[in-house]
């Protein structure tokens, strides 16, 4: 199979460093083909912006979103943007590995998110109808396709726990996990995570790098995090509420699990 | 009173420009000082490295936390940086002006917080001791400050509600909220928020800026989101759990508002 791993630390000898080489072995090791997109190294441009768009009329006010799709459906995107999206066909999985940064990804895989989720690849495609709200939560251009987030955290295990004061890991992690992987079609495994990295020792290393390889190994199948389709009955369209007889009585992120 | 901008929006001919020439002017006309930090007309460097330290030695490994304070104690920070913290430190209250990308900040801003928000100005600032987990979550750097979100969403509010598929626009927003702004001790107003963006007229502009003017009139007195503090009862140190009387049975964001 064809992996993926978009990969964001600014420093190559650090426990995010040394968790994507192990991975990177570990499944080539097992017979994947893997890309790696290390947006430090490539010098990846995190902003989204009018030069995203190579023929870019001049004096034009910029839409971000449809500079997107113009740019996308014509051709015209930027040359780096065309080719994490060639990965992203190529794949099979993807894996974005990364340190957890004020509780959400670093700057710069926010901006390949941005710049490589055009209007018409990632969102916006599908038709809009009574029943049909757009390919998307499920269905759309990564149907078929895995995704895991492999996240580092400096904070304890407990801080991050259900009643813990940075909010459970799941909820912090559901923006990205149902709002930027399941939203354009892919299924999404549990997050792999490791806590308290201020203190990582070679015990720890070996540990997580043991549970790492566990996970890849059940890459394909593993039951991905059930996140409820939008366009299979369980959602109001156009409103897009769940529909009063599921998970009744019930609101917030988890009622979006079945 | 002193209130700083921070704005991320690549065309100053959209909805958050113009939200935002109105904030200015507003604010201004009532009498206040009015710094604007617009992070896209700045050219802002959204990646956090090692040449946000300007004495770095070679060949040592980067260390975004270790490097981000010792830069930041001997004054070696990048001129930016310092320049965003000295705004802060003369700002009463801060108001964040960002189209919701992929539920979220756009990149540029996530790096705006992740540069600016120093090991020592914004984070590892106080004691660690039984009783007391470090000055956050409620005490810090920002206490005595205020923040808002002003924020705009191409969904439609439903969509954002309680039980809409996108998550309930609270939740969304509270890893930026909880995380990074009551974190180093701002109190944080509830959130402006302008949905369905893509239709938007001159007497739906014209309802947002009334809506606005309000929120900023009231920006000294509006009660602040309730979140708890960290280090006055109800969590337990050190593991940062909620104490079982506090919300009991309660997990979840929610849990952590009074």
């Amino acid at each position: 199979m064809n992996v993926l791993i978009v990969y964001a630390h600014p420093e190559p000898r650090s426990l995010n460093g040394s968790l994507k080489d192990f991975a990177v072995k570990y499944l080539e090791d097992a017979g994947h083909a893997v890309q790696v997109s290390d947006l430090y190294a490539m010098g990846w441009k995190a902003t989204l912006d009018a030069d995203d768009r190579t023929d870019k009329p001049d004096g034009e006010p910029f839409s971000p979103g449809l500079d997107s799709k113009r740019a996308f459906e014509q051709g015209t995107q930027s040359a780096d943007i065309a080719r994490e999206q060639e990965k992203l066909r190529w794949a099979d999985a993807m894996i974005l590995q990364f340190p957890l940064w004020w509780f959400s990804m670093p700057a710069i895989l926010k901006g390949w998110v941005e710049r490589v989720y055009a209007y018409g690849f990632a969102y916006g495609v599908g038709e809009h109808s009574e029943n049909h709200w757009g390919d998307r939560y499920g269905e759309g251009s990564m149907a078929g396709k895995r995704a895991m987030l492999a996240v580092t955290a400096g904070g304890w295990e407990s801080h991050y726990g259900p009643r813990g004061v940075n909010g459970p890991i799941d909820d912090l992690l559901f923006p990205i996990q149902h709002g930027t992987l399941f939203y354009p079609g892919f299924e999404v495994l549990p997050p792999f995570v490791v806590y308290h990295t201020s203190h990582m020792d070679a015990d720890r290393f070996a540990q997580a790098c043991g549970e790492l390889g566990q996970r890849l190994d059940n890459l394909w199948d593993t039951p991905p995090i059930a996140f409820r389709p939008q366009n299979a009955g369980a959602y109001e369209i156009p409103e897009l509420t769940l529909k009063p007889d599921i998970a009744p009585g019930r609101s917030g992120f988890a009622a979006h699990i079945e």
